[in-house]
């Protein structure tokens, strides 16, 4: 691949960070799992023992989510291009939400920061989460 | 357009909410008027009965605030293309900033978390904001 | 130089900050230090009149530094292409860390926001930081 080429899947797995947090932030479970394959893996913090597999089960968890405001403020997007079908990458979310109302502006409970690990595949619909694993790094308020 | 044409309005424009940040945190009326289009259109946060209509205002309404030290976190950029002139676009904005002094470093009032809803349009000057619409979603700390 | 290949620098360039805050992260003070040019100079907040120089000086520095757990979020990556060879930027790190124990998840000291003025090089090596100034503006929780 020549650097352009490669500049373009990085900026297309990179995107996918930000819808992810897009469609988690405007509650959108179907949108949601839509970024994964049809058998990609969700990791969701402190459950690395228990993957979400394939798309169906990731949008079922979703969906079943008590809808909540909240922000996912995305950065320190890096994708490394394995070929032109594959690639990893690492990225920051740092979250605000709250468990109170939903009409914003809302006190949010915390500042959370954490990382997602991701492989991403070139589908015949686009770039995907072939896997996204996430943890939480660091809070300023709130409880574990 | 081709990919790459799409790819690099996506960047003219994604740059203008980090440009707006850069010109909000250095306190500069002129760069941040000269961001939007002649006849641009700026909604502030809880005003979005009282836009504020055409550059001249907008400059004269950043000229009126009063100098404060702040930083404007962008993230989330994310740019739809519509067509070679025109493409809308997101982006959040993380608020640290203090009504105390203006040397660094200062304790922030809070952390707010809020959202641009914006409108991009090519001009003779390049790309502008035809309209920035912003609200904000949450705080840490700080009250309404 | 064409609107791509300054796009090209742009995104070389902006990676630096990103990978410094993963090197930051990870305790990893030689790939930090390869980040610099040979003759690059690092210059810490409050420290303008202590610049480290020189890519061994800078190794050392953060190799000195104790372990600890924290992230550096990465925001405004602007860059300014001056030619082929070099360029300069400005980038806000939002940073969470603690001084408790380094398995996450744990509780920030603080949130604090800075800013880097950069200068980029084009090396042998690919491009690198000729010069990195850092500055801290607000914080949330923590003190001085």
């Amino acid at each position: 691949m020549d650097s352009l080429a490669q500049h373009l899947v990085e900026q297309s797995c990179g995107a996918l960070p930000q819808l992810y947090a897009r469609y988690a932030d405007m509650g959108d479970a179907e949108a949601l799992a839509s970024l994964f394959c049809e058998d990609g893996v969700y990791i969701r913090p402190f459950e690395e023992n228990a993957p979400i597999v394939g798309r169906d089960q990731i949008y079922a968890m979703f969906a079943e989510r008590a809808p909540r405001l909240g922000r996912h403020i995305v950065s320190n997007i890096l994708v490394d291009v394995i070929d032109s079908h594959h690639a990893t990458g690492t990225n920051y979310m740092t979250v605000m939400s709250t468990n109170g109302g939903n009409a914003p502006p809302q006190e949010s409970n915390a500042v959370f920061v954490g990382e997602c690990a991701d492989e991403y595949r070139l589908t015949s619909d686009g770039w995907k989460f072939a896997k996204r694993a996430g943890m939480i790094a660091l809070h300023l308020d709130g409880k574990f």
